[in-house]
């Protein structure tokens, strides 16, 4: 793909490292493969060989250690864990968009909305106190489903929500025309879409404008008796809020795969509220050997002079 | 549709029952109908005149009390719970077979197959243990589903699980071809099917043959690590054979919505088992509209002298 040499430094989960390397190895073995632990920088890896990073958590001036840096890669699909003013002008930072990453991403979000569709979260209490008692299944034509960020990720899953017969709507930032789907867009659309909406998903990137945008005024948009996935960032909820609302009866239920902090602190009431399902960021994970094709991809294209798939803008933030 | 008059007479859970009254009252208002509570027989309710009967729990002998009986309703898809040795000769039996009825059984199965695949059982005990653990996402491609029973439930539950990639197969009594999913039948092909199989869906009906099915010797067949749904009927499964298999880690988790008894004891192990989901036989529940419909179209071809959807084999016993 590339004859270029040089050292791919990644920083993430050592085991996942370990597949990166094989996979690397096979398709591209004049590049040297290295992980970074968080103890430090090896001692055998020259700073000025380093020209493709593969990181989770960067840490703080990266980019000074390795001055002859040509790419960035983030090993999610976010990137609200960059500090996007302190990366050097000229350093493009990928974000990863594998397909594989898009159909774990919609299977977490149909299995989240049919388990709130038929109650899931209900009878998971009942089991515990042994209580045998059914509840009415709503057809699928009477639950609308809305989805909050309409990126890959959001697409892949109305996707896979549409065979089931939910209404589906889209809201976003910047207007959408997906076909067969009602979308919504900005500040404006907000107030329509969240009043037609009974599953609300959260999948919108972290930006300084969407911090902490599901809060008391949006879940009181909502109509009584809706329920929530966020599958976003954790800082995008306002946890209080949410308890409130699922106190007060308003929110019926939520399933959340992500926190603020994470790990969530065991004496945390999510961990042992009973309206509420929590996964461990868990909803989607970046498939090694799709991420080592796009970096490589990314590497020819930027080499060549071409646009890369996935490039961030800092001044939109995602 | 028919301008026959008569009473129709249903017993089953009376709040549905007000629906199905709604629902007949418009589309065929020369047809009485009939609540028949577990308290007896309205003293109102003019025997002779009951000439269709739609009910989920049979009282013994109904048939000796309706001499003028043309047809008998299930509520249900099933109609193990009817004698049906004990059936007069020529007096039809009719179960559900109304498209809203394989929907909502198609979305219970991709909920349970997706919470397996995605591990949600696990994590859903780590939460109650206020334990922040991820654990590896296995791809769609490596996760094989095997249902059993390819009848119109099985059918719509395929066709459901179609998107999302896992490899598909089927077994049946007798032998089926299904586009793009592998199929087995009878005694001779079901060690295959079990051997290739990591999340086993059980939808067949409740006969002699099918009793007991799911049994040592049947779970000893699937790979180790694999999991159990169980849709079809309490008495399909031998309870202590799963509860040996869970504890030995054969079988990794199961999601049932059938027990036997129902409702379950409240001092059953399954209540309390961290590896078992249990819901009380809501997979699935007749569309009153939708049964409405069918019903009213079987009694006008019955009375055309007209094949009927639905109709029971008492041989074949479904």
């Amino acid at each position: 793909m590339t004859a270029l040499t040089g050292t791919l430094l990644y920083r993430g989960d050592p085991e996942r490292g370990a597949l990166w390397a094989q996979c690397l190895q096979r398709a591209a073995p004049q590049i040297t493969f290295r992980q970074w632990p968080q103890a430090g920088l090896p001692q055998d890896v020259c700073p000025q060989e380093v020209r493709w990073l593969a990181v989770w958590q960067p840490p703080a001036d990266f980019a000074a250690q390795f001055p002859n840096l040509r790419l960035v890669f983030s090993l999610g699909a976010g990137v609200d864990h960059f500090d996007l003013a302190a990366l050097p002008a000229g350093l493009p930072l990928i974000r990863m968009t594998e397909a594989g990453l898009a159909a774990a991403m919609a299977d977490y979000v149909t299995l989240a909305v049919l388990a709130l569709h038929r109650d899931f979260i209900r009878y998971g209490a009942q089991q515990r106190r042994a209580e045998w008692q059914e509840h009415r299944v709503v057809p699928a034509a009477g639950r609308r489903v809305g989805i909050m960020g309409l990126g890959r990720l959001g697409q892949a899953a109305l996707e896979r929500l549409r065979p089931f017969g939910f209404p589906l709507a889209g809201w976003s930032r910047t207007p959408r025309a997906l076909d067969g789907i009602e979308t919504f867009a900005g500040e404006a659309g907000r107030a329509a879409f969240l009043a037609r909406t009974d599953i609300l998903v959260c999948l919108l990137p972290l930006t300084p404008e969407t911090r902490g945008l599901i809060d008391d005024r949006l879940l009181a948009g909502l109509p009584r008796g809706a329920a929530l996935v966020n599958a976003g960032r954790g800082a995008h909820l306002d946890q209080p809020a949410l308890l409130a609302a699922l106190d007060a009866g308003h929110i019926r239920a939520a399933v959340l795969d992500v926190t603020e902090p994470e790990p969530l602190p065991p004496d945390h009431p999510f961990w042992r509220h009973p309206a509420v399902w929590l996964t461990p960021h868990i909803a989607t994970q970046t498939d090694p050997e799709a991420a080592v094709r796009q970096v490589l991809e990314a590497i020819a294209r930027h080499e060549a002079g071409l646009p890369v798939e996935g490039r961030v803008d800092p001044a939109r933030g995602y």
